[in-house]
């Protein structure tokens, strides 16, 4: 598709990256989109933010009509709602927005109208207040295509996340999560256990170094989506978390040691290996 | 002191650090800023960008005049560079801007016109070529004074690091180092560890998330400086470590026992004691 103005949407779960899905498609001229929210509060507000034209009471009457339902829920109601959107609607295409893939993509490996979705945006707000249209530009939308998706379909929904302003990148649903467990879930994770351990401390009198404030930015953010995506990816974050220790452990025996040259040596190592 | 118009100022070691307090000083009206490095380069650097007027070819010139010193050295250095200061010159107060302060100020314990300073500012760049007169503007700058410190000494430090924009936090030197152990420190050795893990498992093929470039941007930052750090506040440093890998056990724990609703109850704790 070139632009979304005969495209019919369905957005199933209208929080923050619901509502924006919804915004981004008006504004690529997307006629009129329809949501469903199970909680009846979150999707007036996405109404009332215009990023839904057509509420509906039911997932089933939310997808009935639309050729791509775009599952915006937590990463534990994904497969549910979309078993439920692809049943209801015989024709449709559907993709999901969740930040882990592989449990998602092989329990509907069998279904060649779902693309699996991930959209790297994202913000420290919730809910449909927080959506914002250009929620997406210049962002990666990953999608998880596997051989039994419709190449089609997967063209489909590859052309809609260009309109809504993000780059899709094709990636394979376990090197996904194998990838996003490092570079997302691990830092959210040491965020946490740094907030919990300057908290701990008490009150240390001092004001907070700007550094310290950047590495805790993410920390507490959403506790019940996090704690999903954890454990949804529970073992390639163990993996992650457990060379974290062992690469603590290192640092511990170098300041045991008390051998600068070695520490400096490992600090240079650091600065090859910042991420860019 | 009301301005600096009147003041003898020395600067040690002309750094980012001691260039910024030398255009500091400019600002706040020093007519004569001293300066000695004995990286000639680094000196010649700080002339001409105005941070000193007068450079001197050893530190025993450059202090001789001076009603202040100022100690800009990586802190393995400082002691040693604030004896020659005070043996060079019988009638100045010395200061130093080494991040750790216990060891330097219980070494200078009997010396009454030494008083341990700390300015929490600070860049990644390095050289006095990104020197700036605003660089502590609004930033804490901790001094460490102790019973043997002459109090008319202490205030005049504290006066001056006023007037170089920066608000003077007083803090005994072993409560500074357990401090900044925890707020400072650790978070810089963890950035190194999370670059080097990252970089370990080599191109994931994902563009960098903004949450991994927040939590590493302070990685690989000057090695030799960093390492001495590390080494002069190890046995903090070390038993923040050692919790951080105790909090890492915990959240494995957490992730094996598959427990949502203590997960959650964990990131809700992060969210309480993110330092704001």
């Amino acid at each position: 598709v070139k632009n979304l103005e005969s495209t019919r949407l369905a957005v199933v779960g209208t929080g923050l990256i619901g509502a924006s899905v919804g915004l981004a498609a008006k504004r690529a001229g997307a006629a009129r989109v329809a949501g469903f929210d199970p909680d009846a509060a979150a999707l007036a507000l996405a109404v009332e933010r215009r990023a839904i034209d057509t509420p509906a009471e039911s997932l089933e009457t939310a997808v009935a009509e639309a050729e791509l339902v775009v599952v915006a829920a937590p990463v534990g109601a994904i497969v549910t709602l979309l078993s439920g959107a692809l049943a209801a609607n015989g024709g449709c295409t559907a993709t999901d927005v969740g930040s882990t893939k592989a449990r998602i993509c092989s329990t509907l490996a069998s279904e060649s109208r779902f693309v699996g979705g991930h959209p790297l945006a994202g913000s420290e707000t919730r809910g449909a207040g927080g959506a914002r249209a250009d929620l997406f530009d210049g962002s990666a939308w990953f999608l998880t295509p596997t051989p039994e998706t419709d190449p089609d379909r997967y063209r489909f929904v590859r052309d809609v996340v260009g309109l809504l302003g993000a780059e899709a990148v094709a990636i394979d649903p376990e090197a996904h999560d194998l990838a996003v467990g490092l570079t997302s879930h691990l830092p959210h994770a040491v965020a946490n256990v740094l907030a919990n351990q300057v908290g701990a401390a008490g009150d240390h009198g001092l004001r907070v170094p700007a550094s310290l404030r950047d590495m805790t930015r993410i920390a507490g953010a959403n506790p019940e989506l996090w704690a999903e995506i954890f454990l949804d990816n529970a073992r390639n974050l163990g993996d992650a978390l457990a060379d974290h220790r062992r690469r603590i452990d290192e640092l511990e025996e170098l300041l045991r040691r008390g051998d600068a040259d070695a520490l400096s040596a490992w600090i240079e190592d650091a600065a090859r290996n910042r991420p860019r």
